[in-house]
C-alpha cells in the first residue's frame, strides 16, 4: 500500500473538526470583510454539519467589522473641524472589541439563512489558566455539539489584559492560530484545519516557481528545507504561526491540516481525503520514507534514469530487453497466479465480462509477451540515429540525430498486458515511464512491475519506471506538464476525453474515431461489398471500424447498393440521414457525428465526391476514410482533399494500425496534428538533438563565416 | 476599428447600471440561499459605487427565505401528531411573502459591512398603470442614488392582486426580467445586465458541445438560429424570459448583457468593456455583419482557406507568393506610410527606445521582405511529398505524405515584420493562420494584412490569413484548441512564458534560453577565449547568447583563464557562483537559472565534464550548450549526455538558429520536446497523412492478407 492511502486514511474517521479562519481569509486587501468568502465558508459549514460532523470554529475578522463601526462613529461624532484635519489610523485592538459583536451577529445572521444554529465563545489566555474553567468549557462545547450548534471561538479582545503586540509565546495562546491549536487538544479534535490564503506549506515562498507544496510534513525530511516568506500580509499570523500551532496539536495527537481559504470547498475536499493542503500527523516521521514518493519525485527519478538507460550502448539496451523477456518467462506462476487474483476479485465484485476479459492473462499470454518483447530487441535502435548530416561551412558539422522524448505518463484500463508493451517500449527507445493502471488490475501491475524493474540493471536504477499505485487522483499527475513529456491514454473513448480535456501536457491518442467509407458511383459493387461489410464488421469497437457509409445518390434503388444494404441489415443496426431516412425508411441517426462502437451504422446519400469529402469534413473525426471508386481521378480528388490521419482507396478501413501498417509495436493512434499523426510507432516516442561539431567557429556579426550549407552523407 | 471596439466601446460612458439578480443566483441547489456567492456580488456592488457607477438592483431570493423560515414556524406550531404527518410542500408565493422582510435584512447587513446604503423598493404591476407613481418613483430613485444609495428592487408579492401562476405577458411586467426591463426604460439606465447561471445566450442547449455563446445578439442573424433549452431550474424567468425583457430595454435604448451571476467578478468585467455574456444593443443590426468575426470563425474559415490552398498545384501556390512579393513592393509607399504613422504615436507616447526601433519598416526593408518571400517561392514544396513508402501487401501501398498543420495562431509584438514573414511561411506550407499583433503596430499591421490578403486569388480566399484586431484578449484567442493546431509566440521570454502557461494549444517557442559554455581542463584556450566572447557578446539579448560560463577546476589561477576572464570583465559584468565568488571575489549570482539577456554572465568552476553536464541538467533550460576541449572522448561524452535541444563542440551557441543552420526561413526556436526542438524551420509547420490505395482488400480477422511490409523507393 502506498501512503497516500495511509497518510489520508485517517479522515475516514474523523468526526469533530475544528476549523481556524484567519483574517486573511474573511478579510480583502482593502480591509473590508470577504462577504463573498464568508458565506461560501458557512455553506461548507452547514454541508459538514449536514453530512453528520461535529464542526468548532475559530474565527478573526473582528477587526475589519469594528474598523467600520468605529470609523462610521468617528464621522457621525466630527465637527466639521474635525473632517478638515487628517484622520488617524484607527486602533486596532479597539477595532477587535467594537468589532466582535457585529462579527457574531453577522455569523449568526448568515448561519440562520442556512438553518444552522452558532454560539459565540470568547475566551482570553488567562481562562485557561484555571482548570475548572476547562473542564466547564468541554462540557459547554459537547453540549452545544450534542444540539448540533455550531460553537465559535474568538479571543476575548475587549476584556483581555495583555497589550499589544500580541506575539507572546509566553502565554497559553496568543493568537487564533494557537488557541485553535489549544482547542484542538482541550476538545479531543480528530482534526484542526488551518485556512490560509495560500494552498499550503511550501518547501519556499508560494510566489516562487521552485516552491513545491509539501502534502505531508516530514520533520526530519522538511525541517531545512523550508524558507518561510514574509508574514502573511494581514492578520497576525502568517505561515510561521500556523506551523507552530500544527506542530502543537499534531504532536499531541490531533492531526492538522494547513489548507487554502480561497479554494471552492477546500474543507469538504480535505474531509473526503482529497489531498490537498499539507498535513502534519504524528506518525508522519514514522511512515516509511520511501513510500511517500510523490508523482513528481517519480517523474523526476525516471528522467534520470532514462539520461543514462541513453546513454547506454545498443547492444546493453538489448540485452536490457532480453533479460526482462526471460525474468517475465521465469515468474510466470508468480505473474498468473497474481492475475488470477484479480480476476476473482472482478468477478467477485460483478465487474462487467469484458473488462475481466481484457484484466485476464489467458494461458500463452507470458510467453507471447516475452516473445514480443524479444522482437522488439532485435529491431534496430531507434535513438541516436543520425537523421541528417550537414556541412555548415568548412569544417562545421551539423548533425540531426534521433533521441527520447524523457518522461511517458501511460494510463492503462484494465489490460495487464498493455504495462509489458508498453513498459518495452518505453526501455526501446530510452525513455522513462509512469504507469498509473487501474486499481482492478493492482495485484498484476504490481508483480509485473517488480518483475520487469528488478531485470534492470543497476547502473540505470528500478525508478526508470515508476508505478503510480497511491490515490493520486489521475487529475494531480496531468498537472505534472514540467515534467511529463507525453501522456498516452490507453482505454475508452471517455478516458482519453477527460484526460485531453484536463491536462497540458500532449496526449497521443484519439478520443473517437468516426470512420467513413464512400461509395461513389463508379464503384466495383463487389469491392464495395467486401469493404464495407469488413470495415463494419471485423471488430465493431475497434476505432478504425466504419461508422458512417455514404453513398454516391446515383447508386440510389441500384441492386448492387441494394445487395451491400440487404447483407448489412443481416448483421447490423443502420440509421439514415435526413434524405436514407426517407428513401431507404430506416430510422433516423440522431447525430453524424456518432461513433457506435458496435453493430450499428449510419448511411447517408451525398451528390457527389466532393459532397462527400466535405461531410467528412463537417461530421467526421479525421481518423480514417475511405472511398471505393474505380475511376482514379475521383479516387486522387479523395485522397488528397479528405483532411484526416489515414486516407485510404478501394482498402478496408481496418487496415488502419500499426502493425498492419509494419510499424511494429504500436503505441497508438493519433489524431491530434502535432508530433505524430495516424497509427504511431516507435517514433512517437522519439525527438531529435542538434549536435555541432567545430574547430572554434564564432558567429560574430556573420562577417567571417563563409556558410556552405552542404548535405552530407549520413555514413 | 473592429467591432469589438464598437461593440463594446459605450460601456466607458455607462452611470446608471441596473443588475438583476434571479432566483438560479442567489439559490442553491437545495433551494438555500447561495450565501457565498450573495456576499461576492454585495462586494461587485460596492466596488461599483466606489468607482462612481450609480447601481440599481433588482433582485429574486425571497422564496429561499421565505422557506426557510415557514419551515420554523410550523415545526414550532406543530403537535407531536402533526409531526407524524407528512409534510406538505410550502406555497412559493406564501413563501416570498414571508421572505421578503429577511431578504431585504439580509441585504442591509451585508452592505452595512461593506459600507453601502442599501434602501428597498417593492412595487406591484399595478401601481405602474398610474402616471404619477411612475415619475414619483423616478423622482425617489434620483435622490436616493445622489446619496449614494443602492435602490433595491423585488415585485411586491405581498399585496400583489395577481394570482399564480405569474405566466401573464398581459401585464406591464410579470417577473422580475421583465421588471428589470420595464425599470431600465423607466429609470433611464445606461445598461441593464441580467445575471444567470449559465454564462450568456448560447445557439442552443449550453450543456451541448456544439452551442455557441453569442457575444452580441443580431436579430437578423440569430433569431432563427437559436434553440432554447429547459427552462430554468429554478425561478420563474430562465432564458427565454431575459431575451424577452433584453428585447424590450434593448429596443428603447438600454443596451442588455446577459452574463454568469456565477462567474467572478463579471459585472465589473462587463463594465470595463470585456467581451463576456450576450450583448443586446439596438444598433447591433446596423453594424457591419462581417465586422462582428469571432476569433473562431476566422479559424475556421482560416482553415476552409488552407484546405483549398493546399490541394493547389505546388506551381500555383508559387505563384501566389510571388504576387505577394510584387504587392508589398507595388505598396511600399504606403506601407512606410502606415508604419511611420505608428512610429510617430508610440514616439508621442514615450514608448521605449527599443520598441520603437523594432516597430520601424526601415527603408530597404521592404525590398528586402520581397526578396525573401521570392526565395521562399522558390524553395522546393514542403508538401504533398512522399516521406515513406510500403507495400503492405500485394496491391497494397501505403504512403505517409507532408501535409499542412492547419491552422496557426502567432502572437507577436510590434516588429510588422514578423507579419510578412510569418504569412508567406503559411502560404508556402499551406496552413491557415491567425496573426494577433501588437496595437502600438496597428496600422502597419492592418495595411500588411490588407495588402497580402488582396494579393490572394479569389479561389482560395482572403479569409487564409486573419488578422485578430478586436479586443479580444489573447487569454479568449488561446482557449481555441478545437479549432487552432498551434501557437507561435514572437516576443519576450515573458510573453513565450504567458502564453504556455494558460493554453492548452501546442505551444512552438522557448522560454528562456540559459545557455552554458563548458570549458574542459584540456581546452584549446584560445579557442576558449574567442567562443566565451562570441557567445556572450555578439548578441547579448539573444537566446543563445551565453549565460553560464562553466569552467574546469584544474583551470583555477590558470593563465588561459585569466587572460579570458579579463576580457570578459572588459564588458561583461559578471557574477559567481558559489567557488568562483570565493576564488575569483565576484559578486554573487542570485541564481544559476538565471537569463541576463544583457552584457552580464555567471561564471562557475566544475570538478569535471561530468559536474558540467549535472549542472547543466539542473539548471539549464535545455536551449543550446557547449563544450571547449580538445580532447575527443570528452567531446563526445558531453555531445551524447548533454539533453539539450542543440549541443555543440568547439562552437559558439549563437550559431543556434534556423538560418545559419540552413534550415531557410525560420520559425522559431523550441525547447519543448514534442513536434519539433532547437531551430525550426518549415518543417515545424508540417505533419503527415497515411495514404493507403488497394484493389479491394479486406482485413478479415487478418486471415487473408499476407503481410509484406517492404519498403519502396520514394519515387
Amino acid at each position: 500500500m502506498a501512503t497516500a492511502d495511509r497518510t489520508r486514511s485517517f479522515m475516514k474517521d474523523v468526526k469533530r473538526v475544528i476549523i481556524k479562519v484567519g483574517t486573511a481569509v474573511v478579510t480583502r486587501q482593502d480591509g473590508r470583510l470577504a462577504l463573498g468568502r464568508l458565506g461560501a465558508l458557512c455553506e461548507q459549514v452547514k454541508e459538514l454539519n449536514t453530512l453528520g460532523y461535529e464542526v468548532i470554529m475559530v474565527t478573526s475578522g473582528a477587526v475589519g467589522v469594528g474598523r467600520q463601526r468605529l470609523k462610521y462613529r468617528k464621522l457621525v461624532n466630527s465637527s466639521f473641524a474635525d473632517l478638515q484635519k487628517p484622520q488617524m489610523e484607527l486602533d486596532g485592538k479597539a477595532c477587535a472589541a467594537v468589532g466582535q459583536s457585529g462579527l457574531m451577529a453577522l455569523y449568526d445572521m448568515l448561519f440562520t439563512q442556512l438553518d444552522v444554529s452558532s454560539s459565540q465563545l470568547l475566551v482570553t489566555d488567562s481562562d485557561f489558566e484555571n482548570p475548572n474553567f476547562r473542564e466547564r468549557l468541554c462540557e459547554t462545547v459537547e453540549s452545544l455539539l450534542d444540539l448540533k450548534v455550531v460553537p465559535v471561538f474568538n479571543e476575548n479582545d475587549a476584556i483581555s489584559t495583555r497589550k499589544a503586540p500580541y506575539e507572546d509565546s509566553s502565554g497559553i495562546f496568543w493568537d487564533n492560530d494557537s488557541l485553535a491549536g489549544l482547542l484542538a487538544i482541550e476538545l479531543k479534535a480528530d482534526l484542526l484545519v488551518l485556512l490560509s490564503d495560500v494552498d499550503g506549506l511550501y518547501s519556499g515562498p508560494p510566489s516562487e516557481p521552485q516552491s513545491k507544496l509539501i502534502h505531508t510534513y516530514i520533520k526530519e525530511k522538511h525541517h531545512n528545507e523550508i524558507t518561510f516568506g514574509d508574514k502573511s500580509r494581514v492578520g497576525r499570523g502568517g505561515m510561521t504561526a500556523k506551523v507552530k500551532a500544527a506542530f502543537v496539536a499534531s504532536n499531541s495527537g490531533t492531526p492538522v491540516v494547513i489548507t487554502s481559504g480561497f479554494a471552492s470547498q477546500s474543507i469538504v475536499r480535505v474531509l473526503q481525503g482529497e489531498k490537498i493542503g499539507t498535513l502534519f500527523h504524528k506518525d508522519a516521521s514514522s511512515w516509511e520514507p520511501s513510500k511517500d514518493v510523490s508523482a513528481r519525485e517519480m517523474a523526476v527519478s525516471a528522467r534520470e534514469c532514462s539520461r543514462r538507460l541513453q546513454n547506454l550502448s545498443s547492444d546493453e539496451r538489448k540485452k536490457i530487453l532480453l533479460d526482462v523477456a526471460d525474468a517475465l518467462e521465469a515468474n510466470e506462476d508468480l505473474i498468473r497466479a497474481e492475475n488470477e487474483a484479480d480476476v476473482v476479485a472482478a468477478q467477485d465484485a460483478g465487474y462487467e465480462k469484458s473488462l475481466v476479459a481484457r484484466l485476464t492473462l489467458k494461458p500463452g499470454k507470458i510467453p507471447s509477451l516475452a516473445k514480443s518483447i524479444r522482437t522488439l530487441a532485435n529491431m534496430e535502435d531507434p535513438i541516436n540515429q543520425i537523421l541528417k548530416r550537414t556541412e555548415v561551412a568548412e569544417d562545421l558539422v551539423l548533425e540531426k540525430t534521433s533521441c527520447p522524448l524523457g518522461v511517458l505518463l501511460i494510463v492503462f484500463e484494465s489490460r495487464p498486458d498493455a504495462l509489458v508493451q508498453i513498459a518495452s517500449l518505453a526501455i526501446r527507445s530510452g525513455n522513462g515511464l509512469l504507469l498509473k493502471g487501474g486499481k482492478e488490475a493492482m495485484r498484476s501491475n504490481t508483480i509485473l512491475h517488480k518483475v520487469i524493474t528488478d531485470a534492470l540493471p543497476d547502473n540505470i536504477g528500478k525508478k526508470l519506471i515508476g508505478l503510480v499505485t497511491s490515490r493520486d487522483e489521475i487529475a494531480d499527475l496531468l498537472k505534472l506538464d514540467d515534467v511529463i513529456d507525453l501522456v498516452i491514454p490507453r482505454g475508452s473513448n471517455k478516458l482519453v476525453s477527460q484526460i485531453k480535456a484536463s491536462t497540458k501536457i500532449p496526449v497521443l491518442g484519439h478520443a473517437d474515431g468516426v470512420c467513413h467509407v464512400y461509395v461513389d458511383k463508379s464503384a466495383d459493387m463487389d469491392i464495395a461489398k467486401r469493404i464495407v461489410m469488413d470495415a463494419k464488421i471485423d471488430y465493431p469497437a475497434a476505432c478504425n471500424a466504419m461508422e458512417t457509409l455514404l453513398v454516391h445518390k446515383d447508386l440510389i434503388k441500384s441492386p448492387g447498393l441494394d445487395d451491400i444494404l440487404l447483407s448489412l441489415k443481416t448483421e447490423v443496426a443502420i440509421y439514415g440521414g435526413p434524405i436514407a431516412h426517407e428513401l431507404l425508411s430506416i430510422p433516423k441517426a440522431d447525430s453524424f457525428h456518432h461513433e457506435y462502437s458496435s453493430l450499428a451504422c449510419t448511411v447517408e446519400f451525398v451528390d457527389d465526391v466532393q459532397s462527400a469529402i466535405d461531410h467528412i469534413h463537417l461530421y467526421g473525426s479525421g481518423h480514417t476514410d475511405c472511398i471505393i471508386t474505380t475511376d482514379s481521378k475521383v479516387a486522387e480528388t479523395f485522397l488528397r482533399q479528405v483532411d484526416s490521419a489515414a486516407v485510404f482507396h478501394n482498402a478496408s478501413t481496418r487496415f488502419s494500425d500499426g502493425a498492419r501498417f509494419g510499424l511494429g509495436a504500436e503505441v497508438g493512434i493519433s489524431t491530434g496534428r502535432i508530433h505524430a499523426r495516424g497509427p504511431v510507432g516507435v517514433e512517437g516516442l522519439l525527438t531529435t538533438r542538434w549536435i555541432m561539431r567545430g574547430i572554434g567557429q564564432v558567429v560574430n556579426g556573420d562577417k567571417d563565416v563563409a556558410y556552405t550549407h552542404k548535405n552530407l552523407p549520413l555514413e
